[in-house]
């Protein structure tokens, strides 16, 4: 089933805020067969919106949109549908008793603009919203010349907070009842770190050609290498059995560079590695400043595995919290080999961990020298008092330079865990 | 200057990525004056790509393309982007030069691939990326019916470590150049923290009518409303005075809720508050395990004010990094006032900072009881041995509890530097 997603928003429009909704339902859609044409972004003018509607109708069997929906005075959604559907906006009861409601619960008088969140186009099929008063819809455009068929069409509120749960619990099931797509599509996405673009593609280039079954395409996203591998079959079963054979293909080619799969983070990879080892792990951060750690927690029930960890910004910091010596910083600065494994040490001893982490550095913009770049850093592993330090040099803005370092960090207490620390003392070469 | 932005890739088409390119581009363009009309997604089809830059081409002046130039197997935009201008692909030598000079820098051979990378429509202006193999370049497309000149055409790489500078480096300046935009416009943004979009629209009703200049967008972001003042006229100066007498009246309405403009984040405003105080800072963490430091550290220069943090996941940690008595961690649990209030006095003592910021609370998904529920943060905030404690009630997933207890740590700090602790010691009402 061809899709068309459509984003309104000014705020969008002019690139205030980014589209995580429409991301969000193209890889859901996708994972349900149906064929995305394209997204689309306008602002909030109801004649743009009704001119997207027109045009999607003439190439898509589906249109699902978000935004435009809320009580503020930017939001005239409605009425631009109701005309594409060639139906009068009318009120849905309980919708309007919602909307009062969830007002006085905050102790306020729903006023018109908060009442017109109860109209929809007549027909429409209504999607409550728990979360807050913009339900969202579905009902029928008007078909446009050469069509026996208008467009089904879905609107949901742009609040990510709001739309994703109503997206997951209503809209798809809806589509997946009235607008079961033909064929059925499988995609397995799998995440290499750490590996340049274009090596990856050189590694695949048999698997990459135009028009093969299955697709595999190729993302780089804040240095991570996702393929995407999507293959269509007569039945799920079939679809699967062709991705699955990539796959085993793929993790012959990449071994330990291939760390996850389905989105799954470093931090995530590490997780499962110190559920096996039942290892414990701290962190030291001067460089990264809290995003090692942070990364950590990001991962639900980190706190099995995650001790602590110290952010030791200024250097007495290091010496009195991660005990560094004073001469070792004196000596090799603290942008150095010895200082990393010294903080990994010192992670380890402050939270009684078996595993430590650090990274030191140059994040720049400013802070470098001729023989300390900024973007020069030490990464430190240690598990059970044996260590190991990375050197990296990383390219780009402070950002960018401490997103990588965690990540590197990471990693390299993933690959402790999996093959030891003697195993991975040398910095692997063109590191960057 | 009538424009749509357009993005190519099938990872984008997908939501395995989120378009950032389009919405840089979308914000440098609209302080320019240019007018977005859209935002078109397409995935790697040279076919659709070509009917998006035919459809563009008859109501747009600028299009602007982001993705599809690589090296790999998936880059097909150069045909489609010849056949909408209807001219023929030439190789541009200095181009192909520099592809393979890049290329040997790595020890590679340029492949035919690679070598694409230097055709371009014939008559094109060539942009080039000395980050990349990948140029960019622009030329004018073919005239749609009813129409006397075609749209002018630029199209950059999809990495934004190479699109973005090419943009503002190359791009922005030749579009200045060949396409000014007539009249022009000025555009102000304000951050408000923390208050609900529908409180913040109430409180702007006024200045919010349909096509009144300037135009006030309301945008929710992260917790963290933002209001965008675009006023257009004759002059660069008409406008600006337009909006900044927006921006008084907002001021006037909103007081210590509007913390900052122009992008700045609450770490900034509270690095700037540090700065004016000469203070020093120390954080002590537990329920956001290292994003207060991150977002602290995300500020350049904050080595200046920022000397370290505990990230104090265990219990144990507690005790042994921060000193925190054994005896309330027992008496009133971890997640309470006394324990958010005697962190934050840790984290001063252990750095020797003046002012000291903790949380402690239940982020989720499990670890919730009756009395305290998954969403309950507490965030203490000590100056100079003076403390004061909020306690939260935040709704949300894991994700969305720990990014709102950063922002109110960070902020609780920015308002006890501004107006002293006792001032803010009594947390505000209906805080979600």
């Amino acid at each position: 089933l061809r899709t068309t997603i459509v984003a309104s928003g000014e705020e969008l429009l002019y690139g205030r805020t980014l589209d995580s909704n429409g991301a969000y339902m193209a890889r859901r859609l996708g994972l349900s067969g149906f064929q995305i044409l394209r997204h689309v972004t306008v602002g909030d003018s109801p004649a743009a919106l009704y001119d997207e509607l027109v045009r999607a109708g003439t190439d898509s069997d589906l249109i699902v949109m978000t935004g435009g929906l809320g009580p503020t005075a930017d939001d005239r959604t409605r009425g631009a549908v109701a005309r594409a559907a060639g139906a009068p906006l009318v009120e849905d009861a309980p919708t309007r008793r919602h909307v009062e409601e969830r007002l006085k619960s905050f102790g306020r008088q729903a006023t018109p603009a908060h009442l017109s969140q109860a109209l929809f186009p007549a027909g429409s099929v209504v999607f409550p919203n728990p979360r807050g008063t913009a339900a969202g819809f579905a009902c029928r455009l008007a078909p446009q010349a050469g069509r026996t068929q208008g467009a089904l069409f879905a609107a949901m509120p742009g609040v990510p907070e709001e739309m994703l749960p109503m997206f997951d619990e209503s809209v798809l099931p809806y589509l997946l009842d009235n607008a079961a797509p033909s064929g059925h599509a499988a995609i397995e996405t799998l995440h290499l770190f750490p590996i340049g673009e274009s090596d990856a593609d050189e590694r695949i280039a048999d698997m990459n050609a135009e028009g093969r079954n299955p697709y595999i395409g190729i993302t780089v996203g804040d240095g991570v290498i996702t393929l995407s591998i999507r293959a269509c079959g007569a039945t799920p079963q079939e679809a699967a059995a062709l991705v699955q054979r990539d796959v085993e293909t793929i993790r012959e080619r990449f071994g330990d560079l291939l760390y996850g799969r389905g989105g799954a983070t470093l931090a995530q990879a590490l997780s499962a590695k110190l559920e096996r080892a039942g290892a414990s792990i701290a962190v030291a951060e001067s460089l990264t400043g809290g995003l090692v750690a942070k990364l950590l927690v990001d991962v639900p029930g980190m706190s099995r595995w995650f001790l602590g960890g110290v952010v030791a910004y200024a250097d007495a910091a290091k010496v009195s919290r991660l005990g560094v010596p004073q001469e070792l910083l004196q000596r090799h600065g603290a942008v150095s080999a010895e200082v990393a494994e010294a903080m990994a040490r010192g992670a380890c001893a402050a939270f009684g961990a078996s595993l430590g982490v650090s990274t030191t550095g140059i994040a720049g913009p400013t802070g470098g020298s001729a023989q300390k770049p900024v973007g020069l850093v030490y990464v430190g592993v240690c598990l059970q008092g044996r260590c190991a330090v990375h050197r990296l040099e990383l390219r780009g803005d402070r950002v960018r330079v401490r997103d990588r370092a965690a990540k590197y960090a990471l990693n390299l207490a993933r690959l402790a865990l999996l093959r030891g620390v003697d195993a991975v003392a040398v910095a692997p070469a063109g590191v960057r």
